[in-house]
């Protein structure tokens, strides 16, 4: 992928649906894709922590990405999270994601170290080594910082010895640390960066500042307005579409975000399937998840339905 | 393994050692496991966090395992660590090490997500659905409470409920929270529930609030002398005995633990790959090892070398 073919724009960390055995549901799995492309989606990052990524094995990450490319979603827009504790799973779903023709990969630290064990040079070498194995040229990392979830984060001065001893394969960064000066920091400090912010909340600044756009959770049911921010950034309106998705993301992120996304996707389509997460998440409750969705539907005009 | 059966004394989580690419090195592996049970370890717990088991993948894992097992060690007395964020690859581990005829499994709790996700009640279900899909009656579980490196940990309640529901599975805890009134209030609570220290610091405190003992990274180079409180706590010269290895032991992490280990084991068998760690750990300083090494061999006599 080209420095211009580099990710941008609107990426939703996909939802893993399960079926009612627990196990991954390739088919809705699919579907759910060709949906978020056609609400405006300019990318898919599938196996986020959004995506449960953490509670499915490497085997069912691997398939289900085998699955998204079978089904005919564009292989370059793929951003598929590969990153885990060990240098060794690490490798083997880069390469696998590299080997499948993606345009990218997401990669969280080894978020099990904490400081002091997880330094700036510890980290500096975990991903060189995780590089130099995968050694393919094609390899385009974009790091994941979460610093709520992974406690471990990167640095400005890590993502710059990573930037200069990889120009070509470290080439972005998704920010969810909910910190809006880190992220300008990230965009400020290093020119030709990808940054794209964790939330749409930011997206606006993020755009203005010169970032990439947002890879964000809600992307899984509110793509088409987030879009509308997007594409029009530099218009008039820009400030009063940011207010609007931004009142959407609050009104969601007030309850579980995943569990209750799953749960309106499930109402809307019907499908109590949908509904299914993974333990450690609990499944939302059915009632909370009508009154939220009929608010969003009359407040904020969305609407889940399939195409 | 009957009750009566159960761990008890002194574990050593062990150490893994690397070679110079970077691959688990089974010879020196099993090497180990011999030198610490010839030195009084009761049991051993491969694959905890002294382990770098989060820096393994998982056919590393269950390779090593194997190896320990077709080396000779009895399996009776290994207690693995298997808890993984996914259920998949929980119970993967899990089934391995059961078939494989271990006396337990030390189980991490999903360690990526964190509060309010990892609620009492999802850990919970993630629980009972490793035990249920692992299905197998030999199946004994320790779990692993490291909230310093884990964040999410176990609450009494969630404890108890766990013992309550799975009364032959649940059989105990090694609590490596580092705080004494956490693991007295464990014991104290659950008669019958297996409860380890996580470091020898607690051993004799332990002891006399009757647990079981301690699981402890330092066990891997000082287990003779931490033996010698677990054989004598009753005896009178217990508190000086505990006295010395707490000093050993606080000597020792007043530097990254694991790589001053490896360190010591490769200055005193003249065997640097031992030295050896996966990023995000980094090696130690060979000059710092040594002046260790000085101080423990005349301060408290410990001797490393292979019998």
């Amino acid at each position: 992928m080209s420095a211009e073919a580099r990710f941008k724009g609107v990426i939703a960390p996909m939802l893993t649906p399960f079926d009612s055995d627990g196990n991954p549901d390739l088919k809705r799995f699919c579907e759910h894709a060709a949906w978020l492309i056609s609400e405006g989606c300019t990318g898919l990052a599938p196996f986020g922590t959004t995506g449960e990524a953490n509670s499915l094995g490497l085997d069912e990450r691997m398939s289900l990405l085998d699955g998204l490319v079978n089904a005919g979603i564009d292989a370059e827009r793929l951003l598929p999270g590969t990153g885990c504790c060990s240098i060794p799973d690490s490798v083997r779903l880069t390469q696998h994601a590299v080997q499948s023709g993606c345009g990218g990969v997401l990669m969280l630290p080894p978020f099990y170290y904490k400081a002091p064990i997880a330094s700036d040079e510890g980290l500096y070498r975990y991903f060189a080594d995780v590089i130099e194995r995968v050694g393919d040229a094609r390899l385009k990392i974009y790091l994941y910082h979460i610093p709520p979830m992974a406690q471990v984060g990167f640095s400005l001065d890590l993502i710059g010895r990573l930037i200069d001893a990889y120009p070509e394969t470290v080439v972005g960064l998704k920010d969810s640390s909910g910190d809006w000066q880190n992220t300008k920091a990230i965009i400020d400090r290093f020119s030709g960066f990808t940054v794209f912010a964790g939330s749409e909340v930011f997206l606006l600044d993020t755009l203005r500042a010169g970032g990439a756009g947002c890879i964000t959770a809600t992307g899984n049911v509110n793509a088409r307005e987030i879009r509308r921010v997007y594409d029009n950034w530099q218009s008039s309106e820009a400030d009063e579409l940011q207010t609007a998705i931004t009142a959407t993301r609050m009104a969601i992120q007030a309850f579980p975000v995943i569990p209750m996304m799953k749960a309106l996707l499930a109402l809307t389509r019907s499908d109590s399937a949908w509904r299914n997460v993974r333990p450690p998440f609990l499944t939302m409750d059915d009632s909370a998840a009508r009154t939220l969705r009929d608010e969003l539907a009359e407040a904020h005009g969305m609407n889940l339905e399939l195409a």
